[in-house]
């Protein structure tokens, strides 16, 4: 049962609206902002002058307008002052950066991840990036939580990928918060999401969704995850599980997967089933399952009908989200980009025969924007959301 | 952009959650709204005159609580005034009702739908409808507004199913809209929603899925579609097409459908499937299927050999969306009802072998609880939907 809101809770909502258009838009004048957010001047101007005095946001004059008359003030998100860090823990590497307000990517730091090294392991390396990465942070800077992307896959001590239990994301958060709040003096959430929801919200924010709000992010990470974006809010499922869409089976007792079914879509549309139909060593990974889309593109005919057919079902599955979903926009991540790149008239003629005309014939199809920054800029948006829900919380 | 309310907006949210709160739950005591509500005294008490003022509730004091002290008054929704018409458009039938504010079907009227009828030439059987059910509505009674459930399927003149075109709902809305306006000397708007939405919707509101907000509602009305809610909201998609799940292909090269695909969910477990698995007439809609399940309950065994390969079927496609969706609950509608009854151990099985454990072990499986009058519940729910949000507005 939702209630009203309380007058605190309007000007919290307020705060969090004007913080949330410059963190998205970057600086904007007043006027801007008056219209935009469909407030009067002086509330803009209170508003304004809270998050300053908060130390969130700066005003100043804008340059040189060439109009006359006195323009409106620019308010600007304090970018190199108020951070998040933000984590990335993929199949094969580690990741961490310190992400401004407004979504710069401050500084970095990225390791490989060994294999077998499961996701809580991970945590002591993650905190040397922060101590290394806090040598550099200003005196006056604020630190205001932590975003924390993690892959459903890990790379197995065989080489192989495998779902890696779903527990991950539960036994880094423990950890991992308490170091960060321990190095960085302040008691802060960390807030977990899976990667392909981390890109998804990225790509939403900033990137190649901007303005949609029915959005399938396709996400290659070893294995097939998509981040799902449903009235412009993202589909977490009710134990945060939603989205595995890897695991829709496309071929009844099609080939063994890795979380113990046959068929999935996975075991058509992975880099193993790309290698393995260009008659390649099938534990190559990323780099090799790239190696055959470039041998496509320079007229390897082996290479070429290996792309053919995983775009086939790549559209095959892909039909399937578009009837139950009805999105405005797929978006094909990881090394699925390049094979839709690829292999888009198969992927179009799939979707032609199989996916409903009305769901259909609006849809985009569209490749990242962000590339390899969106987990971290996601992770980053996951914390940032908590700073714009209360601004003057902490 | 979302920007914060206004002192008018915290008021008509207010009046919006009390409205909906008695709507759901009925004749409430102010104590206790307070309470549920997390307003104060005088709060609810203002709010509660104003809705009195406009005619939407009363109050008055209880029946004997056996306690000492001035017993809280009781508000209650003013259900026999207050008023939406529901319709349901249907395969092979339609309905009218009148339904009063408080979900309380109040009267109601039926027939049966011409095959090759098209939904927009109802409408004049559903203007004689309310001409007939206007006769016996009080001259205080208000009328706020009319909900429209449509199916997406539509029984050919040749007596076989498929899909009507997409284009139903739009041809309904204006020349029904018009009628109810004229008729009721109103401006009120008509909501569409297709049959699987709004009988999600219903069951979320009132029956089965009362608290859950993830839910998968399996819809059969001569097709198989969905009502899926993500996150307490219905999944629409961009163009109102989302939850077409039985165009999900679940068999690649599988016999032809309706929609012009092969394979879909639909070819293996609507009606027509269940009757030819048995060996009988494949055109003999649900009375014929619900005679198949039947007979395999009293030992029949080619029957029963059929509920079998379809419940078997039906999880097939089930485990797909757990994957995808990760609900909390399905409820199994329609025919799929009688079949999931009675092959709930193949459903189960294939979940098993299937379904990621982590999205599948806490997934409750649930038959309706509203019957039929979920289509005519839930599309009066469209309506209310409006008042509630705004209910000083009219």
């Amino acid at each position: 049962m939702r209630t009203g809101p309380s007058q605190e809770e309007v000007r919290r909502q307020n705060l969090g609206a004007l913080l949330r258009y410059v963190h998205i838009h970057g600086p904007t004048s007043r006027a801007e902002l008056t219209s935009e957010l469909g407030l009067n001047r002086s509330t803009i101007g209170a508003l304004t002058a809270d998050l300053a005095g908060a130390g969130l946001v700066t005003e100043a004059a804008p340059r040189e307008t060439g109009r006359a008359g006195r323009p409106s003030l620019v308010v600007r998100p304090e970018s190199e002052r108020v951070y998040a860090y933000a984590f990335s823990i993929e199949v094969d590497q580690l990741r961490a950066a310190r992400v401004g307000l407004g979504g710069e990517v401050l500084d970095h730091r990225a390791d490989d991840r060994p294999a077998g090294l499961p996701a809580a392991e991970a945590v002591p390396l993650l905190a040397e990036f922060v101590k290394d990465l806090q040598q550099a942070v200003p005196d006056t800077a604020v630190y205001v939580g932590g975003g924390v992307s993690v892959s459903r896959m890990m790379r197995r001590a065989d080489g192989k990928a495998g779902l890696s239990g779903g527990t991950d994301s539960a036994a880094v958060a423990e950890p991992l918060g308490a170091v960060l709040n321990a190095e960085l003096g302040a008691e802060r959430p960390l807030v977990m999401g899976n990667a392909a929801d981390v890109a998804a919200l990225a790509e939403h924010a900033r990137g190649a969704a901007v303005g949609c709000d029915n959005v399938i992010y396709l996400h290659r990470d070893a294995g097939v995850d998509a981040g799902i974006i449903v009235g412009g809010r993202r589909l977490t499922g009710y134990a945060g599980q939603g989205g595995q869409v890897g695991h829709m089976v496309v071929l009844p007792g099609g080939r063994p997967c890795s979380c113990g079914s046959r068929g999935c879509w996975e075991t058509e549309i992975g880099d193993r089933a790309l290698l393995n139909a260009a008659g390649r060593d099938g534990d190559g990974g990323r780099g090799a399952a790239l190696a055959v889309v470039d041998a496509a593109s320079r007229g390897d005919a082996s290479a070429q009908a290996a792309v053919r057919q995983v775009g086939d079902w790549l559209g095959f599955g892909l039909a399937n989200l578009i009837n139950i979903f009805d999105p405005e926009m797929v978006i094909f991540g990881g090394t699925l980009r390049d094979v839709y790149l690829a292999a888009a008239a198969q992927v179009r003629s799939r979707l032609n025969s199989m996916a409903l005309t009305a769901a259909r014939e609006h849809v985009r199809l569209r490749t990242p924007q962000l590339g390899e920054d969106a987990a971290l800029i996601g992770a980053a948006e996951l914390a940032f959301e908590r700073l714009l829900a209360d601004p003057l919380s902490s």
